[in-house]
């Protein structure tokens, strides 16, 4: 819906009065209501304020994960918890504390820590729910995406398609962690969810320097003839670290020149795509990669959607409605829907990773944003 | 993803084993459990198999509300509850039985019954939720939409995209009961709902026969130029009985005379589409209409998402996984996601109107079938 | 492009100048000239400016056929040249007199007066080009496209989409005279078209009072759920007239009323789309239907393609470039692109069927619209 | 439309044959088609053969341009003719000996040769024809393209989307040639051209190694935050050699490998395209790059729509219809219309360049191909 005014972005209700009834009336109000709830029928006037709200009030809450501590814990689950077939992998769900019991960073997407031991396999299976990895540090993982083995290093993106065979091995001498982004909250709740166990080991135990999908389709404005058409999701398994760094210092220099190119003063930004259709690599999580000038701001916005934000390096301060989040390397925090945030970059500037829920809610006409400040 | 095979639809998933401890990392164990759980982490190897199923296994389950009833506690409201602003409508939401708390038939969407009585006004507002009317019998409300005063007569569907302002008022000396569906589920658990009030009393009180929405784009295959490029929801406001009527009738006689028309031998089948566009109503609902002859049956299919029925004429039998709901004139059954549905035309036929959210998941490509029979 | 400003709308260019120039240099250059002939090449600097003028300079120049000088040596040849294979048709197309030779009517479109006398029939065959027909008066033929036999009547709007077998026979007792047109130029000058012959008697000889594709397709809104998906041209094979009618006199009737509906005042009018996309009819020809009411006028405007008017009823001015043509029933006039145009109803106002190539150029971005006193 | 079968590649037509008649008759018969001559009138039956045949009869003829024989004359005309305004380029066009008079390579395509000297300026002008250039060998001159300074070195392919300013210089101390690619035929049979002068002196006199377009959009799958949505031509000015090099030969290495990659056996193949569609670089014409390995073939083909062919490296042998053209290092050859072709990499392989109208017809769905020996 694009842009809105402010009047749109209040959150009062008129409460439901109910008349004023006598004794008996009541009686016979109270009577209804039971056998409406016997045949399972709930009237809307006393609920309607809650459950159509002036603006969204998302039960999800803005929270800051510190990577310090979740890494450390993901490397005690390392001793501790084996990986391997039933429990797949040894991935850590960030919880959203607003969402209750379910492992829900937001009410569509799933964000975790995943670790591996030297020589450790996590098992190939499939699942139509989307996956991506955010590698903040370290390198010597392998994932193999339908047969394909894709490099994991540091600053790279990769993409596990819905439906697509995956598993990894660590062949380095350390261990490496890093960030596992799903809509697995969207597929539970909305009911579109499968899945299947695929090959116990690697069907690929090679470890090439770049993927066959990056040698097919990473190559700038050229598509392989032999794959021609649209497809779903991104061809590209690996969006290696070089070139998003190299397209951000691009924007930069462009600034400095005096030309167009970021997004807004001191701030550079890519979205990964999908190189035959330019749009969003997977139909429901978007992906993007910031990078601001040291104390650069962005202008407060609320949007329709969830992001979430890992610092890649630098520092930064994080501002969502009232709260503000102090956040460094590989720090992981969340915007609900409709609050307004802005981020402000430290003294050495900051590099970010952030992804979304928002194409679902452009693909179906339902995104609105509003910026307090006028852009 | 189309069609898929049946090796997709198994629903077991391996547990989770957890490896033998010793007493002291059984500790070392819960001590890191309690510790993520401070840290607001949660392990994926306890709940892959609930969270990630081989197929969906949505919470909602089949179930049938008989008109009668509904209709008569409909009639009961109208005599204690008054229609105004606050409580907005008196609408009476049919609540799955599987989805616990809140109002919702499936987890995409509302249905309910709408009650007004005879000079009854239900005020203006408007809302991001996406609505539609079916109207099961009766006439004398206009439900007047931007503007636009929409007459609403048995069998008409209409809708009100989002944001559209709308209120109702009737007219006539009967009270009037019809079937309300949103995607107000939807809009709650994703955070997308907007709300704002209109005008207390009704913008437009005239009560002409044809809505102007209808008399600039209801004439088949012609589109008015002052109006040009894609709409996002459908410009008709209302699709009047009369042509649903007549194309399943021609569908039915060209089926007769031997030619192409009908969706399968003896069920003719239409979609309520977007005429600038040919695709659905609204982003998030389609909406059909079914008429099945005598005897006739669908094949058993499994769909992603959830269809909503509700019979206008004759009768049916309506078989949903090992359910069998026995349904006549405006009795309401929902079809959960995933669940093997068919529906079997009673000795006079049967008209269907019926409801989904497919579109949302279209868009996503994340619709699959599977028809165990075979097409 | 959109609507352009002013000032890329002149038409000079600077005529390329060669330099001074010795009388050895002189006969260096012819010869060059002369070898670069024989090799096939052509310098630009020497043809720059009739090749790439500073706004189109068609070729087409405006013109007016009279229906009645037509239709009366249409009627001629019904009595002197027979219908049958190899001829195919007794179509005498409507040569533009700036296009020379070929009977074009635009560089891309194709007009045709038919004519049918009682008891012919038009073999079938198909084509790659689209055609379409329109009736300005009389009826008794039926066109079987594809097998469905569909009647022609006064006012109806009948498309036969490129490769649909198609043939015609007139049942009643008076001949029958009607308006094709084509794409017949574009095919042929851009080597696209395909020709294939078909049955000799048409494979329907049935008179029904509405095609099967109207049974199908012609409910305004309602899709059948048979046919899924985008078809490339409409599936409606009559535009029947009724309709038509019924939309442009309901625009006016809002207009009286005070409410939009008009593309401007006292000027109705509809695009003739594909109930499956809201798009054209066919991917290479626009046909519309205008109703201006008594002294109504149009702005006038550039337009990048070209047009071509067919009065229905009653009568107009039609302004092109310098040239003013007074039309009434029947006549034919065509603009060509860029020449500025308008139209001025009559004292009884006037009914106009209008068909483009503006399809064409809207698909590859190259339409382009200039109305120079604005908007 | 696709593959087709044979049935429909053949050429024959079933010629009009009048009646007998009598004498009398026969003048009336001439009689009549001189008043249709004078009424601008022209019969169908007499000319339906020639127009519309059974497949496309291009008037366009397979032809070869030997470089070293088009260069030489390229250098001839740097001697005798300047460069400036009003003759604005020294571009030779390649005349298509099939089409008469003017300089069409193919009815929608126009190819020249432009030279320019050490020092020359050709100065700056808009027009909307789409154009590009391919550079078979040197460097030294840049392209200035709506103020962004483009570098031009041997293997490069650059756009010029209609309607951007442009002018070229070159600063290095040799003369520099390359190919031109334009859809000026298309646009002026069509009438849908616009031209325009810009600056005399270049805008941008820099001479960066890379464009601003080129640090903006050539990162694989990355795209700049600040230019969203679908960019009707492609926002990348130039397609730098080293990219589609490496291109090519990953997809080679990974057919050595056993991966798909090529598009047949010894043949690899890219596209150029638009980052922001995956679509073609401009709306009229295709480009693409080809590598066959020594003695690949490719599957003769039949195609609606024209390629032209220039020899980037090695030789080969091109079969069109009947013809067969020995190629080597800057070559051009052309293919007609529906003519069928194919391509044998001589003894050390060949890189071809290639660009087409094919995305004219794409776009109309007037295209097909048939594939003699199947695929």
């Amino acid at each position: 819906m694009g842009n809105v005014d402010k009047s749109d972005y209040s959150n009062e209700h008129v409460a439901y009065t109910p008349p004023p009834l006598t004794p008996e009336e009541e009686k016979e109000l109270e009577k209804m209501y039971a056998e409406m709830d016997a045949l399972h029928m709930k009237p809307l006037w006393n609920q309607i304020g809650g459950l159509m709200p002036n603006a969204p009030t998302p039960q999800a809450v803005a929270h800051k994960w510190e990577w310090e501590k979740i890494h450390a814990l993901a490397a005690r689950s390392g001793d501790l918890v084996p990986v391997g077939r039933g429990g797949e992998r040894r991935a850590i769900g960030l919880a959203n504390p607003g969402l209750g019991g379910p492992t829900y960073i937001a009410p569509t997407l799933w964000a975790a820590i995943q670790y591996l031991a030297p020589g450790e396999n996590a098992p190939e299976h499939r699942h139509s729910q989307n996956a991506f990895r955010f590698v903040i540090e370290g390198e010597g993982v392998w994932t193999v995406v339908n047969g394909d083995a894709v490099p994991m290093k540091r600053g790279d993106f990769l993409i596990t398609p819905g439906w697509a065979f995956h598993g990894h091995h660590n062949i380095a001498t350390k261990p490496m962690a890093w960030l596992d982004g799903l809509d697995i909250p969207f597929a539970y709740q909305m009911d579109t969810g499968f899945f299947e166990y695929g090959s116990e080991k690697l069907t690929d135990e090679s470890t090439p320097e770049h993927s066959r999908s990056e040698r097919l389709w990473a190559h700038p404005g050229l598509r392989p003839l032999a794959f021609p058409g649209a497809h779903s999701s991104s061809p590209i398994g690996r969006y290696a670290w070089e070139h998003t760094d190299a397209a951000l210092n691009d924007q930069l220099s462009l600034e400095d020149a005096g030309f167009p190119g970021v997004v807004a003063p001191g701030h550079a930004a890519v979205r990964f795509t999908n190189p035959s259709t330019g749009n969003d690599v997977m139909t429901t999580i978007r992906a993007e990669f910031h990078r601001l000038r040291p104390g650069a701001e962005t202008t407060p916005i609320h949007e329709v959607g969830n992001r979430v934000f890992q610092v890649f390096e630098g520092s930064a301060t994080i501002n969502i409605g009232d709260e503000t989040f102090e956040v460094k390397h590989g720090d992981v925090v969340n915007v609900p829907s409709w609050q307004k945030w802005s981020v402000g970059a430290g003294s050495e500037g900051v590099d970010l990773f952030c992804f979304s829920d928002h194409p679902i809610f452009e693909a179906l006409g339902l995104n609105r944003t509003f910026t307090p400040e006028g852009i």
